[in-house]
């Protein structure tokens, strides 16, 4: 291995564990919002509107490393593909933080009504949402594509959530006219859930393309172009 | 000029162009699911959920002229940050036209109802995230910093109208509760929408960062590590 390979395999150590980071903090600010909406804490819902300075500067980070591997290490096959990938995720991630603010928007409205009713769908969905991200994250981690094809698969558990939480709470809202502000807000939480699974969803179909060089979108299953029966990063080509 | 950066000068060219038609089919996709519901068009509807085999082929084949060019011709400087950002874009049209399919779905369960009220505001805004839409991707075709920015700034008048939406359907729900169900899937289009102007703000933040090298989210206003004053595609550097 001589010393340029051995410098990228460096840097995409280094660019693996900034993102698992940056998963994890994702995953925290989701839970916080969550658990803050369960047990009515306003105050910490406030916080997770407030943002995240750390999450925003490995967001940065990251993307500076990727840009300048890609530039200055010009790397080929899998290691071209993860660089790509890791861009791709890191933007991912950085809308589930986003999510994250959303739903402790919606939650901050919601309770400032009395509760609508217990809370049980809703944390479901969100405990769903966060295995699949997490599993996301672990698989590009471990490039293990059938954690990838895993997470592909929960997403209709979520859907399926996502729709019996409308329909009751249609139901309630039909009930209970004077509460459809609040029943609305939680409509609205579990679609921002749902996003988060579409994100990790995205993530689980960049890990395939990175690991295996297949374009599993779109049912197209085209190789990529660099694809030539290489799949370890220890056995560089020079060239495509 | 000699051969290789000539045959980079075209490849690009030809990115620019496929993104500008990948751009076309978004807006074509989101245009049709708003008339079909102003109009009534269950079957126009139905057509929009069935999805658009064009608009796939054209986003695998961005990606695939992306992987190629960073793999066979290593770009540097504005070519990598113009490749990058035809990466991202794809993916932002490629979610615009799923969020088309999303307004058809909620359009399709609202029409089979009796109208709600005369649809003003969700045409409006509509109307408002498709000149995003499509302003950002003239700015990406033609690198035009002053186009992007004003994306941008229009962010907020389509936040306002989403919010406008949301009161006033509320308020439709509290005083015909009967009329819930429909009411709500208008609420749930104009997130839609709100989310066509989420990707519209990504892809002038790409084309911001493609032009000058400057990262303008989380206000890092960061330059690119390749960035080192050169800014024309027309004087490339050898590296960085």
């Amino acid at each position: 291995m001589n010393n340029d390979t051995r410098h990228l395999v460096v840097e995409i150590e280094r660019l693996r564990a900034d993102l698992l980071t940056m998963g994890r903090l994702a995953e925290e600010r989701l839970r916080e919002a969550m658990d803050s909406l369960v047990h009515r804490n306003l105050e910490a819902l406030r916080a997770v509107i407030g943002g995240d300075a750390r999450m925003d500067r490995v967001h940065v980070e990251i993307d500076h490393q990727c840009f300048t591997l890609l530039a200055l290490q010009q790397p080929v096959a899998t290691d071209l593909r993860t660089v790509v990938a890791a861009l791709k995720i890191a933007t991912d991630l950085e809308r589930v933080a986003d999510l994250a603010v959303n739903i402790a928007e919606a939650g901050l409205r919601y309770l400032h009504h009395p509760p609508v009713k217990p809370l049980i769908d809703l944390p479901r969905m969100a405990t769903l949402a966060m295995k699949m991200l997490s599993e996301a994250i672990d698989a590009f981690v471990r490039r293990d594509l059938g954690l990838a094809h895993g997470v592909l698969r929960q997403d209709d558990w979520l859907d399926g959530l996502k729709g019996q939480i409308f329909r009751e709470t249609l139901t309630f809202m039909l009930s209970e006219p004077r509460r459809i502000e609040p029943a609305t807000d939680l409509i609205l939480i579990s679609r921002h859930l749902e996003r988060v699974g579409d994100h990790a969803t995205n993530i689980a179909e960049d890990v395939i393309f990175m690991v295996s060089g297949r374009d599993v979108r779109h049912g197209s299953h085209r190789l990529a172009p660099e694809d030539t029966g290489e799949r370890r990063r220890s056995t560089p080509t020079p060239i495509v």
